[in-house]
């Protein structure tokens, strides 16, 4: 620091991951609904989240940050508490930043740096026709959660934490690239329904998604049976919750559910690859495939 | 692209130099005075110039970007067209980035990775005392030709143009780290007061300028006689204009001046590096020396 700019030293034979997140007030957050202690968690989580998804290693973070005059000092320092709560966890060092005046709104914008052996590294373009999905945990929490958020209900609820402090699966995507487990994987920040649909299209592939696999959380279905809606329309319509979505080849499954069955790997089947032609499709709990949308899946059964 | 991050390959021994930078609408630029391409231009010299500043190559860029709904796609393409222009002189790939919208104005973000031999690697931390001072160019064009935009007159100016369309010194900045000729160096991108202090407090020493030494242009001089101001003043009190300002030891001082006879290396000499003791002063045109303070000096004769 104090240097132009940071200078780092890279592990020999390994290739950098670059990833980068905007925070805009207004658009990505609200100040009233999330606390500056949240805000860096999420910025850094979401990063994480993305070297993640291609089986890296976190190493370095830079931060640019743009604060109205009206922010106060303990503010700033409570986004630091929750951005490096978060990479120290993952020993993520802080080398650098700029920080501006800004007319309006706060933004963030968080930039990490990662690495990986090269042929351990994981695309979305890999997953091939036979292949079976995994997801990494329960998913719709992160999204129940900002409904309650937005209802201003009392915030005690689990999926309210699972919105606001995300824990990114970086051991895991580690696990599974040092392992070569997947063929292709991807981190679901935008849900389900558009997640897969990203890898899909990088692979040239379709997918068969069974509703009735798709984990989910006590909490969620607790939620849901209360708001009398299906969960998984959580899970599949968007959310946070930085899941890995991942592909495997037939002959590797075995492997992998004995990592999940020892501890060491959670990971639920939800369906398989199919080809380009057949589409992404959902297998609803009336058992009928369906077309699914970016938004989920058409003929929702409520 | 496309991935969740993107991923290139490092050069084997070298180093990582990472630098970022922020501009705010409203309070690094205003849309009035600098066009969309002038805005993907500056973004790209600066952080370009930080690494020049370390001796560094620079490799890839990553862009987040925040843009109100009332943006133009035509003024998108132009960002881009400035920020691309520069970063194709260098070599520079443009590997990510992330765009928002924004509820106020446009907030751009501009990461740039460089790469470094690690004995190569110059810092603001080096300066000796008996080191002599040199800068790369003539100082002060930028600063003028900010306050001619300001005063909306006709942009034809040689001046408004350094101070719209910088040219970082990468491949200076790169020829004095590979001949290991400074012990010391930093980019003027705050103006010379400000940015000698920096270099001078990282190395724990003080400073003697020339005020007569200090490399002026043709233009800045003629416009600064109009204006009945000290030339100077423009250099001392600010402006951008990205020269490298960098410190050698006496007996290098004939090897960079052979440099600089072949015209391969523009260098002019401004001072030398003193004790800390005796902190930053400036030998006037009267021959007296008087402190420097980060906007100029004291007691400027005009």
């Amino acid at each position: 620091m104090g240097d132009d700019a940071a200078l780092v030293r890279p592990a020999a034979h390994r290739h950098i991951l670059i990833t980068t997140d905007l925070l805009i007030e207004g658009i990505d957050f609200n100040l009233g609904l999330s606390p500056f202690r949240q805000i860096g968690h999420k910025a850094m989580a979401a990063n994480l989240s993305d070297i993640a998804a291609m089986g890296g290693i976190p190493r370095y973070a830079a931060v640019a940050m743009a604060l109205p005059g009206r922010t106060r000092m303990k503010s700033v320092d409570l986004f630091y508490e929750g951005l490096m709560g978060l990479a120290k966890k993952y020993h993520v060092r802080l080398i650098g930043g700029d920080t501006s005046a800004s007319p309006h709104g706060v933004m963030v914008a968080l930039f990490l740096i990662g690495e990986v052996e090269p042929k351990r590294a994981l695309t979305r373009s890999g997953a091939r026709l036979g292949d079976r999905i995994f997801v990494t945990g329960p998913l719709g929490d992160a999204n129940a959660g900002l409904e309650i958020l937005k209802r201003r209900k009392p915030h005690r609820s689990p999926l309210v934490r699972r919105h606001l402090y995300p824990i990114p699966r970086v051991k895991e995507g580690r696990l599974i690239a040092t392992r070569r487990l997947a063929t292709a994987m991807v981190d679901l920040s935008d849900g389900l329904g558009s997640d897969l649909r990203h890898l899909c299209e990088a692979s040239g592939v379709g997918a068969r998604i069974d509703l009735a696999r798709i984990p989910l959380s006590a909490a969620l279905s607790a939620y849901a049976k209360r708001m009398g809606r299906d969960p998984c329309r959580y899970a599949l319509e968007g959310g946070e919750d930085f899941e890995l979505l991942f592909t495997v080849r037939p002959s590797r499954v075995h492997e992998l559910l004995r990592l999940q069955s020892s501890g060491r790997l959670p990971a639920f089947s939800i369906g398989e690859i199919t080809s380009k032609r057949h589409g992404i499709t959902i297998v609803g709990h009336d058992r009928r495939e369906r077309k699914m949308t970016a938004r989920g899946y058409e003929h929702f059964a409520e």
